[in-house]
């Protein structure tokens, strides 16, 4: 394996660890505010960690998913879900919550570009490549919220998450077609979604809103 | 391609066009009323034009999408989900909900004729393919308003739109087994359905209720 | 076919047919409290009763489903949906909720079984086995709440549903690696996730619970 790749997939296994444990909190959060059980916290955490990538993989057709190639995490979840029931204190929420929005901002990018970069492998259409990345980012998220009886977060708050998503994807497909080795085209296509998000949390920004239409209701 | 086929070949692309339109419309009147934000009514719109066509693949393991076909789409969804926020008033809304009602009919119409076809074409019994017309048809408008949190409208509304596709699916299955050719049969089965909704729209027609059982809550 | 595995052949087309028409009652009883129409109770009935076995054969990519080979149960639901309308009264519903506690505890036991059954014979590691069958036990009910805009019933009642099925998982796989036959394994599992959810309603258990995390919303 050439050096640079080696690199990019040591700082892969890093950061998935990261961005699993980031996804998989946001959801024990969000059933903890819901009030679910053990049982209900062990499920939202693993929509929430694993439910994009494997929609992604469903409609891609592709097998195994990422969780019965490493099924360890299944336990890591199901310790987290049972043990919060004893340990998870109201104080803790409000710094785990802004504590989370790092490494989940890396668990954007690398989800985006790794998204992105086994539809292309599919020689699936750039647009489709690059939502099938959008769907392993967001649709962990969006599931977690459905099953909580909410509206999806990341389909209102008018914050770039999504958004980010997309830019790097689009990254991805521009440096590939730029004769990019897959390494780099993955490092700088991450690196970008993951910088707009991190941007985007810093600067308080938000997207265009749609007040007028809004208040139609 | 026979004569026949060529007009049905013909149709079957004018129609499917208006449909899509249609349903992608009333995932944008639904996102707007939840004030999601531009990420939001992209999601929504494309699970009302695509989420019902997408499930009926995934369950019959059929590749590829609809949406990997025809790419472009993609592109029509997220101009007009970003366009919405910019040029979407609420005084057009009304009328926008009353105009989409008949080209949403020709989508049911179409859906339910299709979904069957390709059921059938994988040697399904004809119940399960007349079930996969009706999923074609309506389950793009339950997931768009399950994201939305609402229950949705098809299944509590009493309005005939998933009778009106299951019947259209059998009149499918009955002309193939009277050794009607393809395109005579799709025209018969998605006029049939689309026929039925607009006599329901017009007649205001509902279904038996169980007025007395739900006084059971 | 050897005397032991023809019973157990024979026990599980009875219980079989006796979980589902639990299951599917299930789902007629939340749909009427909805109010939904006769179209909402078929779906809402069809979600309950193959939901579960549904979503575990698309993780597995597993081709038939259960309702593509026995297609009957289609019309079963269809007629009991449509009939709902016009019979069910209020006065049935605390008896028949009472009624359907048990022969959904046998259908727990039979889907926990079967589910790790079919997991561990496509070579899936021992816990996304046992999690197949929680899933084919348990999703049924969750889609149907999700259907329904309620916070699944199975993540936050605290009674122990989902962790039968998966004390009853782990022990086919316990029973396959003592070598046990098949059939021996299938009846001692379901036997003990069907008896500790017989014993958790009649006790009356709570699984631990996180009061104070909850207090912190």
């Amino acid at each position: 394996m050439p050096h640079q790749d080696l690199i990019v997939s040591w700082l892969h296994t890093i950061v998935e660890a990261t961005a699993n444990v980031a996804f998989a909190l946001s959801g024990l959060l969000a059933g903890v505010r819901k009030r679910l059980d053990m049982v209900g916290l062990c499920v939202v955490m693993g929509l929430a960690a694993f439910g994009g990538g494997t929609l992604r993989d469903v409609l891609l057709d592709r097998r195994p998913f990422f969780w019965v190639d490493h099924p360890a995490w299944l336990w890591v979840l199901i310790a987290a879900g049972v043990g919060a029931i004893f340990v998870l204190r109201s104080s803790h929420f409000e710094f785990t919550e802004r504590a989370i929005q790092w490494p989940d901002a890396l668990g954007l990018g690398l989800f985006a570009a790794s998204g992105t970069q086994l539809a292309l492998a599919q020689d699936m259409p750039s647009i489709v490549a690059v939502l099938m990345g959008v769907v392993s980012a967001t649709f962990g998220g969006i599931l977690r919220d459905v099953v909580c009886n909410d509206i999806p977060t990341a389909l209102r708050d008018r914050r770039p998450y999504a958004v980010c998503a997309f830019v790097g994807g689009w990254v991805y497909v521009l440096a590939m077609q730029l004769a990019w080795t897959q390494g780099a085209a993955f490092l700088l296509a991450a690196g970008t979604a993951t910088g707009l998000r991190a941007w985007a949390l810093l600067s308080g920004y938000s997207l265009p809103g749609g007040q007028t239409a809004a208040s139609g209701d």
